[in-house]
C-alpha cells in the first residue's frame, strides 16, 4: 500500500521532555523530486513551520516531510523560523537534497522553543531508519489521538496513502488538521493543490470537535509521479482518503462517545447551509444533550435560530436518525420522547435540518461533549 | 427596598410536572399604569411570550408581568401564542386589567406546551398572594441557578429593584436573559427604551456562559413612576443593578468554578475588541484550561488568532492577574509556568490582551468549563 518511491522513518526524541519516551519525530522521504501542494490553517496566528510550509510549496517540488508532535512550535516568533530551519537543513543535508526541498509540520503545546539540539541528534538515526513502517511514523504526529489514522485507496494503478492526526482544536474554517497524503501518480504541482483545495471542503473543513481552530493546521500532498494514471481517478481517490481521514478524526474526537452527521438542506445556498449546520455542531447544549441521549431537540432548533442564516421558523422541519422530530416548527406530530431518548443512545447520530425550500445543502461532522473532554483538555499540560 | 407601587406574588403551579413542588409560576403587578420598556433576544426562534412581549411593550404602557420557570413555550406555534394570551387574559380579568396591560415570561424546556388549565387553576391563588415577598418571586423564574438573583439600588430617592435568571444558555449577542427591572422613577417609556438599550451592552451582552443564545432572553423595565427623580441618576443605578444581576449570572454560571473577565484593547474599534475577547470567551480549549489551571496560554492566543478580527501576532500582549505571560506575540521574558498555575488557582482571573495601537476595548465575562457542565446540562430534560 506504499506509493512508490516514498520511505518512512520515526523515532523518539525526547520532545515532550528528555524523559518522554513516545516516537514523536518522524520523517517521509520521496527519492526522485515530488510534486507537492499544501492546504494551511485560516488562523492568523500561524505557528513557524507553517509560515516555512506556505512559502515552500510554492515552489511546486519537494522531497521530505520532517514532523514533530508534543511542540507547536507557535508564537516562538523569529526564533521558533529558525529553529524549524535547522532542523529541515540537518534534514536535507543528511539526506543529500536541497535546504528548500524539506518541509515542516509541528503540533504540540504552544509557545515554548523546540529542542532542536535534541533533535538535530536524531536526525542520523531518522535516515539510517527509512524504510516501510508507516505505522511507526503515522503514531510520530499523534498527540491525543487514541489511534493511528492511516487511510489508503488503490486509484488505477497508482496508490493513495495519507495520515493524519486528531484529536481536540478541530474547527471548521480551518484549512484542515495535520494531514499527509501522498500519491505516486504523475500530477502537476498546480493540479495537486488544485484537488486537495476541493477535497478539503466537504471533509476537513466540515468536521468540529470543538470549535477551536488550531495555529498548525496543515495537509501536504506529495505526488512522486512514478504511475501514469487518468487524474480524474486519482482525484477521486486522494479526496476518499482525505474523507476518511477526516471521519476518522471525528470518531477519535476527544472524549467523543458518537459521532454526529448534520444535514442541513433548504437554504438558499450551501454556505448558509454550513453556517447553520456548523452553529449547532458547536452547540454545546446540543453537545452535551447529545452525550447524555437527553431527546432535548429545542437546543438543535435554537442553535440554528441563532445562526446568521435567515430562517422562517414554521418552515423548520428535524429528523433524527430518520424519526421525525420537529415539522413546521413545532413538534411533530406522534412524536415521543422517550422514543427518541432509545435512538439517542446509537453511537451513530444523524441530524437533518430542513429550513426551507432552497438547494443550499451542507453536511457537518461532529461528536458530543462528555466528560472526558473537560477532563484531556484541563490537564493538558501540567 | 421595593419600589413603590409595586406588588409580588409566586405559587406552584406544577409547570414542570404535577409532582413538582417548587414555586414556578409568579407575578409583578403595579398598581397604576407604568411606563414599559423590553429588549429580546436576537435568536431568530422566538418563543410565544417574546413575541407576544416585543409587540405589547410598543403602547409604552403596562401593569403586569407574569413569568414561569419549567416551561420555555418557544416552538409552540400559534397554539403557543393562544396558550400565553389565556393566562395573561386571565390574569388581566381576575386584577381587572386590560389584556394588553400583561406581559408574560417564560423561561424552561423548549418545544411542551404550557400546562394551561394547572396555570390558570392557580391566577386566584398569585392574586391573593400579592405583597412584598420578592424572594418568592426571585425563586419562580429559577431553572438551574443555584441561588435567586435580586439586586437593589437607591436613586437618590427613587429605587430601582431588579429579578434575573441564569444559568445556561448564556451568550453574546443577545438581549439579554431573563430579567426585569423595576423603578418608582417617573421615566417615559421612550427614555426607559433608551437606559435598558444602553445598559446591556457591556452588561448582560458582554457575558457569555456557553456561546449558546436562547429563544426567550426578554429584559423588562418597568417605570411606576410615583417618585420624581432625575433620570441621569436613575440611569445610573438602572446600569447599575442590570450590571450586577448579569455578573450575578456569570458567577451562577452552570458548573462555574471561576469568573472570568477578559479585556482585550488596541483593536480598531470597539466591535473588533468585542469580537475577539468573545472568541477568546468561548473558546471550549481555554475555558477547560481555566478550569484545569493549565498555564496553557497559547489557547488564548489561538482563540484571538482565529477570530475575524485583524491580528499583528507580534503585537500581542496578554497579562493574567497582572502577570505578563505574552509580549510580542511571544513568552514574555521571565514567565514562568508553575507561577502561571499558582495564579490560576484564584477564583477570579482577569486576563488582558492588548492586540495594538489602536482605541477599541471591550470587557467581556466568561467562567471555566468542568465536569459539572457536562453534568447538569447531559440530563436537563430526561
Amino acid at each position: 500500500m506504499i506509493p512508490a518511491g516514498f520511505l518512512f522513518s520515526a523515532v523518539n526524541a525526547g520532545i515532550k521532555s528528555p524523559e518522554h519516551k513516545g516516537l514523536d519525530m518522524g520523517l517521509i522521504y520521496c527519492d526522485k523530486d515530488a510534486s507537492v501542494a499544501g492546504v494551511f490553517t485560516a488562523n492568523q496566528i500561524k505557528a513557524a513551520p507553517v509560515l516555512i510550509g506556505m512559502d515552500l510549496v510554492k515552489t511546486g517540488r519537494s522531497r521530505c516531510i520532517v514532523v514533530n508532535s508534543g511542540n507547536a512550535n507557535a508564537c516562538t516568533g523569529t526564533k521558533g523560523i529558525e529553529d524549524a530551519r535547522a532542523v529541515t537543513a540537518a534534514v536535507a543535508d543528511r539526506l543529500g537534497v536541497g535546504h528548500n526541498e524539506v518541509i515542516p509540520l509541528s503540533t504540540g503545546v504552544i509557545g515554548i522553543g523546540l529542542p532542536v539540539e535534541r533533535m538535530l541528534s536524531k536526525v542520523e538515526e531518522l535516515k539510517k531508519g527509512l524504510g516501510d513502517d508507516i505505522h511507526a511514523f503515522s503514531r510520530s504526529i499523534m498527540t491525543t489521538d487514541t489511534y493511528p489514522k492511516i487511510s489508503f485507496r488503490q486509484a488505477g494503478n497508482a496508490k493513495v496513502l495519507g495520515f493524519a492526526k486528531g484529536a481536540g482544536m478541530i474547527a471548521p474554517n480551518m484549512a484542515t488538521t495535520l494531514a499527509v497524503v501522498l500519491t505516486d501518480a504523475v500530477i502537476d504541482p498546480q493540479v495537486l493543490d488544485n484537488i486537495i483545495r476541493k477535497s478539503v471542503i466537504d471533509t476537513f473543513n466540515a468536521i468540529s470537535i470543538d470549535g477551536d481552530t488550531s495555529t498548525n493546521d496543515t495537509l501536504i500532498a506529495l505526488a512522486s509521479g512514478y504511475v501514469q494514471e487518468d487524474v480524474s481517478t486519482v482525484e477521486i481517490e486522494i479526496h476518499d482518503v482525505i474523507q476518511e481521514l477526516a471521519m476518522m478524526i471525528v470518531r477519535d474526537g476527544e472524549g467523543a462517545t458518537k459521532v454526529v452527521e448534520i444535514l442541513v438542506t433548504g437554504t438558499i445556498n450551501d454556505s448558509d447551509a454550513k453556517t447553520a449546520a456548523m452553529s449547532v455542531a458547536n452547540s454545546l447544549l446540543v453537545k452535551t444533550a447529545l452525550f447524555g441521549c437527553d431527546p432535548n431537540w429545542g437546543r438543535i432548533i435554537a442553535a440554528a435560530g441563532y445562526s446568521s442564516v435567515h430562517i422562517q421558523p414554521e418552515e423548520i422541519e428535524i429528523t433524527i436518525n430518520g424519526y421525525a422530530v420537529v415539522r413546521y416548527g413545532v413538534e411533530a406530530d406522534g412524536f415521543d420522547e422517550n422514543t427518541l431518548n432509545d435512538i439517542l443512545k446509537n453511537k451513530e447520530i444523524s441530524i437533518t435540518i430542513s429550513l426551507g425550500n432552497g438547494s443550499g445543502r451542507f453536511k457537518a461532522f461532529t461528536t458530543d461533549l462528555s466528560y472526558k473532554y473537560v477532563e484531556i483538555n484541563s490537564a493538558y499540560r501540567t
